[in-house]
């Protein structure tokens, strides 16, 4: 007879240095619980688990790393432990595994394997910005990075606000820290006075920076540096 | 001098009963914090804030009702006890409020009113349902409600498929619990076989189901039964 298969348990992890205390207690009780974890870096996934004041030694803990680099092959011998009866733990950078990183690769290969996944409640940026925007929660979509260069960010940037315009649908994205300032400005340029543009940086940490307002009141009053601050960026055009 | 304004938290409620333990506790000290609420419904959120074990009498708190019913008018009065510099507090009826409920139009309006917004974290189904589906986390949408009628819902379904097809993108939609059955019967006629179809019911709790598998794989292995039971369901058609 078969061993009872562990479980796949989908660990959120905090947003940033001092947010620990956004991760309900019985996501800790249940990491302490575990041996084996993937995570996209083995250094910030003991970094976290360190924070967590774990009574267990470090030797106790296996770590397999799921990044954009790892190749097909490498997927499924990193859920050997769960085949053999033992629960493990995915972990991403910051925030849920499986959104907005590369976790949710092993996430479909646990659902081949018949092995039980269980998503526990955590931080995460993309939600916390939505909630936070005021822009329609009941329709929205996330595109992950827009293009880096200036024509091409502005042709994008010009088709989501016509796709929130037509479906009502709130538009998210995120930009690459150092890149914040530049982004603002070519949104600012491209964008509709009227359209709602959201702001939401630093999420959960002391120094969170959160705010909506439309193209035109942004000119007029531009948001504070966001050089290197994580952000989320949000676009809504609630008008025919 | 005017005096300095509240806040508006933004204080995610349980999936369910028994599942207070998903709030982090740093919730559950600012929601004892405050006198001044608006809910969904005020029974609820008085259910939920007596779940949380609050020292304070009921007779100090304020509720204001945010509903699909609330006129544009009755909005700003809501607001005023954080103008006037009381902390208050936005509850939903399960989950996080602004998303998948009426609660983003008061956060809008703070935003308008300047008012400082802080979403806090908590249990999202949408979000718990996404991790867990093993499906594309760098980029999705929200659809909310499919259309009830079998004809609209195929049609509808069939423009999901393509969309996640064509853009990579998971499409993730809700249901009224009591028509879960017919909707999975009219996904499973619909879809084509190897698009993958991803069930996630009553998140959080201990009857708690979460499975992704290809269409075809579904017709020969039927999901449990989900009369009734909170379901999130999602699309995703890797493939060119």
């Amino acid at each position: 007879m078969a061993a009872q298969k562990g479980k796949l348990y989908l660990i959120p992890a905090p947003l940033g240095e001092g947010a620990i205390h956004t991760l309900p207690a019985y996501v800790i009780e249940i990491l302490h619980g575990l041996n084996y974890f993937i995570a996209e870096r083995a250094k910030t996934a003991r970094h976290f688990i360190k924070d967590t004041e774990p009574v267990k030694a470090f030797s106790e803990l296996h770590f397999s790393e799921l990044n954009k680099r790892t190749e097909p092959e490498e997927l499924r011998p990193m859920l050997q432990p769960a085949l053999d009866g033992h629960d493990m733990g995915l972990l991403s950078e910051a925030g849920c595994p499986g959104v907005a990183d590369p976790g949710a690769r092993i996430v479909q290969l646990a659902h081949e394997q018949d092995i039980e996944v269980v998503p526990l409640v955590g931080p995460s940026s993309i939600l916390l910005a939505l909630m936070a925007s005021g822009m329609n929660g009941q329709s929205f979509a996330f595109h992950g990075y827009l293009p880096p260069k200036r024509p091409d960010l502005a042709r994008e940037l010009k088709q989501m606000e016509q796709l929130s315009g037509r479906h009502k649908q709130t538009q998210v994205f995120i930009e690459t820290p150092y890149r914040n300032q530049g982004f603002i400005e070519t949104a600012l340029e491209t964008l509709r006075p009227d359209t709602l543009f959201g702001i939401a940086a630093d999420l959960t940490l002391p120094t969170q920076y959160v705010a909506t307002h439309p193209v035109n009141f942004w000119k007029r009053n531009p948001p504070p540096d966001l050089h290197k601050r994580p952000a989320i960026f949000l676009i809504y055009r609630p008008f025919k």
